[in-house]
């Protein structure tokens, strides 16, 4: 166990494989579960700093912190606010710790989370909510619980990236988490520019990069699909066209495979997709509420 | 009884009279209680979105829900957040639908709240809290209510409807939620370009198009002014003036009516009527509280 | 006691020194405490209302709402809201006072706290959260508390007030706030154009006006730096350099003296003085929170 109660949750590499086995038998106990029946927050308060808009990740937290009877006070556009008088994330995070028994943090520079932790010496921790091009740990915990509950495991899997690997968070923490459990298979389909930083070896297993999505789902287990990430290209370059799940995938898919996205989406996963049995990605959402209740118990419980 | 429990409210069309009198009685014994007596959503969630900036109506849904030992998430201006990276309303809805048990839900389009509604498929219930130029049940319940608290009926009132009569939606709503009741007249006086879509019969009487504001006051039990939806006009359009109760208006006025106004208001309503024991407006906002711890109790409880 | 229960506080002149000293002595219970051991609130909800934007005075509002077992609802940048619609002040604080026990008031013009308690007519407390260059008593009395938790009294302090002395409210209200005590000496260090509006005699101690910082030092109990209102000074006016604590100011500082900052700082606080032990600004910050939570405990609890 490497993630110490009453610390802060910045990276997935602050977990190790027990940490991530346990989590995801909470989440399991938390799901479905109703405020009244579990308290482990009661009397706590936990703030959500948002220096990105984000009403996912956001109200899936506030969800998740009030049906544990915490409390939660909420900054939904940091950007516009404190930062306007020119403080520093650093003397923010101080004063926001003298108010709240944990900070969910969501910041625009990968990195920022660390600082915070930094920053506080540990009095309060601080739970990354996705810093820049960085890092989502949250994120990644909820995908791979939504793996473990449909699957039973996470060994085995042969999984399939899609789309933008480069500024995605999302892939870089889940790829992260799943170098813990031994894999049958890594694929990435990335357009040109979009690709993965890192190759190699992946959960033991070789990381194979394939030009064709349909040649990719035909042996795939776990379809990632990503948005491309406009808001973090370079300006001035040009956004490729996005790789679509279309029906030659959906027919090259096995049946007992997944797809998930973290979303929003957009033209990867036309609307005809949502149709299908194997597209898991609403309940992949709703699946962030349970884990981040187990997140929060374990920081702050 | 036409609208189940945990079904959505988008309409006034999805109530029959019976809906509307066990509501406004529900409201009778919600006013003025406090939150520990009633529990009827203890360990609930209600999502506010809005997507158009609305104190009234969102401070209103979020003090009725806390009142009833519920909880809420809130997103307070969603046209700059999730939209900002492209994600249909559907794919809101849905994601949102997985972190509370209700929504509500005010949007700049007529119809929004009917989408969103089928979007869910009843998985959790929609409240309308306005869509465009369409409705606000909830203001026009809110407004019945107030109406019923004062006569002890809604049946053998004469109602006069004054200003926006095109695009205010709560007079739509208001309109439709009346022609369950037998009214003595309906008169509406609007300026040039504002005029109601429908005139014929209205709960049982001819509705009346008149020109002067103080002709029509001398008949009128119930003076319901709006302001003019400065926001709504067509672009390069200038609003005509306002309809202004004057003091000539408050003399022609029965001691025994009511002067209403879904609020905010602005020219049409001077501070001088403030001081009319007949100007009841603030007392009808504070009956939202009320009138929507009624709807969630019904939609959620 | 000049203050009492169930009224609003929109300026330190609303207490007497009895009401400041027993508003001290409750912060001190509150310090440290936790929601459950403490419900004056129960039931209760505080409204937020914030024309300009504060994370730190809103959210420990809303923290020590929270930890007294009250509900809190929120508009934290009205000025994007209601204002948009052209409500005035006065009609917004009327429809609040409908859904809310208590409001927060956070305005940019001096004097709105005030005009917004006159149009309640007692019906609701205003709680001033600061009111352009003119007042925030909650802060003062968050300062004078936590001058109190360290030297036991506030009688007998030499008291130095750093920077912009002409525009920050909060030194305005803990000059009037010291003024019921007896003062052993008051020190103005001002740049040009940003002096105290008023000198004379302070607290029964004659009022000195001294150009150096490090002169200032030597004989200081308590050096209060404040940050230059870069938005409140005049258009087109350009700010002068900022009165900085460097090393030399350190060194003549007392060893049992006091750093206060209300924050957020720029460069007139340097990280070089965080980690000095007579640094006492985060934990001032922190402090607003008890004292809160003793406020709204007075106000309606």
């Amino acid at each position: 166990m490497r993630w110490q109660a009453h610390t802060s949750l910045t990276s997935i590499s602050d977990l190790d494989r027990e940490d991530i086995d346990r989590l995801m038998a909470l989440a399991g106990q938390m799901a479905g579960a109703r405020a009244p029946a579990i308290n482990t927050l009661a009397g706590r308060i936990v703030a959500t700093l948002f220096y990105e808009v984000s009403t996912r990740t956001r109200l899936s937290f506030e969800s998740a912190a009030l049906r544990l009877g915490g409390h939660v006070i909420s900054v939904a556009d940091a950007a516009t606010s404190s930062v306007a008088k020119g403080e520093t994330l650093a003397d923010t995070v101080r004063m926001v710790s003298g108010y709240a028994d944990a900070i969910v943090l969501r910041h625009p520079e990968a990195g920022a989370a660390r600082a915070a932790a930094d920053a506080l010496d540990g009095r309060v921790p601080v739970i990354n909510g996705g810093d820049g091009a960085g890092e989502h740990p949250t994120q990644a915990m909820t995908d791979a619980f939504t793996l473990h509950q449909h699957f039973g495991r996470l060994d085995g899997l042969t999984v399939t990236f899609v789309g933008d690997l480069r500024y995605g968070r999302t892939v870089h923490s889940l790829m992260a988490l799943l170098d813990h459990y031994e894999l049958r298979a890594v694929q990435l389909v990335a357009p040109d520019g979009l690709e993965a930083p890192a190759g190699g070896i992946l959960g033991g297993a070789r990381v194979e990069r394939i030009d064709s999505l349909a040649d990719a789902a035909a042996s795939t287990d776990v379809l990632y699909m990503t948005r491309i990430q406009h808001e973090r290209l370079p300006a001035g370059s040009s956004a490729p066209a996005a790789l679509q799940v279309d029906r030659a995938v959906l027919d090259a898919l096995p049946a007992e495979s997944l797809i998930l996205h973290p979303l929003p989406r957009r033209d990867e996963l036309p609307p005809l997709v949502d149709e299908d049995p194997r597209a898991i990605y609403f309940r992949q959402a709703a699946n962030g509420v349970p884990m981040r209740m187990a997140l929060l118990t374990h920081a702050i419980g």
